[in-house]
């Protein structure tokens, strides 16, 4: 190891991409091109780049622009993972961020891709992936099901009109547990993150559903009401 | 600026030190003895040195041990701070933590000072700290209070042995607001977290206070039940 190396460690950012999927919540893991770990599915991830990054997270949003030909609506960071044995070629700190895709841009990704490039259920990817990023992915995944649990809606996640039914399947996908329907929809009243779309209906099994889209200026960020 | 600093950016930890003293939520600052921002007040942090440092948490605790010698039981990381613009040395990572020390340890803080350090309001300093610690407290101070409004308990705020009333005073002064004692009580009932120490009481205003300590193992990175 060089002395550049020891003064300096090296830093990435690594992105866990969730969306709804074959209806699972699933991640999208890409395969390495490169050494080390060459040929391990990973999460997409790369080197911090100060002469064009602004910052972590617009790092973060290079690199899944580079690697898969995305842009992802919100971003969040989770943690930090370091030390000297993390990665091969030195003490290095990666930076973990999430990110969710509507679940209508999921195909768009897979047929986008650059290198290879797949969808795997978040929870049991089936795979040891590269690093540490099976630890990683628990720890986005983990901070993912904390703010469903903590009430914040993972509008993000859905087409940009949906159903309360397709919202409340997809927090029970998160979560991986049913939710009882009067109490979600009651918790909705109070939330000020959705509105009804005036005059818009799907048909539904024995009613047609109303159409909710989130309020202008929804963020996943804070926690709704 | 060299290239080595634009491919290498500066890594460095700092810490929100939280403390409860003359009757506060406290955090400690430091004057900066060296360039840049001299003489300014900042939250305690250095830069990661990776032939010293295991990984982030332990160059925080490094650097707590070195600035103002004290060991802290809990470090709890909040988020990374970066860019160009933060710091005049180029572009750098900072990584935010904070920790909680025992009101009954904030004097030999103070008095094992190496620079000059003092506790001040955490919620308002009175001062604008060096590069974006006003930033990074706010973070920080954001971060502890949603865990208390999670419900997780600020054991590590409290002397080993402490009476329920401290407990709830603590919280309060942490959210700056007052809890219904009666729900406070139910809450704390279900906890894991606590236990009745068999035996021993202090004098009340009405009568003896039962005092209480943390579980074995109890850890305030997860939630309390």
């Amino acid at each position: 190891m060089s002395v550049t190396k020891t003064l300096f460690p090296l830093v990435s950012v690594d992105v866990a991409l969730f969306s709804i999927e074959r209806d699972r919540l699933g991640v999208l893991l890409v395969k390495r091109a490169n050494e080390p770990e060459l040929h391990r599915w990973a999460l997409p991830g790369g080197v911090l780049k100060p002469d064009l990054d602004a910052n972590l997270e617009s790092a973060a949003r290079r690199v899944l622009q580079a690697k898969i030909s995305v842009d992802v609506p919100h971003l969040e960071e989770v943690r930090t993972f370091s030390g000297a044995e993390r990665d091969p070629r030195g003490w290095s700190v990666a930076v973990l961020f999430y990110a969710l895709l509507p679940a209508d841009r999921v195909q768009a990704v897979i047929s986008s891709k650059i290198e290879e490039a797949k969808w795997a259920p978040a929870a049991r990817t089936g795979h040891r992936l590269a690093f540490d990023h099976d630890r990683q992915l628990d720890a986005a995944l983990g901070a993912l099901r904390r703010k469903v649990e903590e009430h914040t809606l993972p509008l993000h996640l859905l087409p940009s009109r949906f159903t309360l039914t397709a919202l409340q399947h997809t927090c029970e996908l998160i979560l991986e547990r049913r939710f009882d329907k009067a109490a979600f929809r009651r918790r909705l009243k109070t939330s000020s993150d959705l509105q009804a779309v005036p005059g818009e209906f799907v048909r539904g099994v024995q009613r047609p559903a109303q159409l909710y889209e989130a309020r202008p200026g929804f963020t996943f960020a804070r926690s709704s009401s």
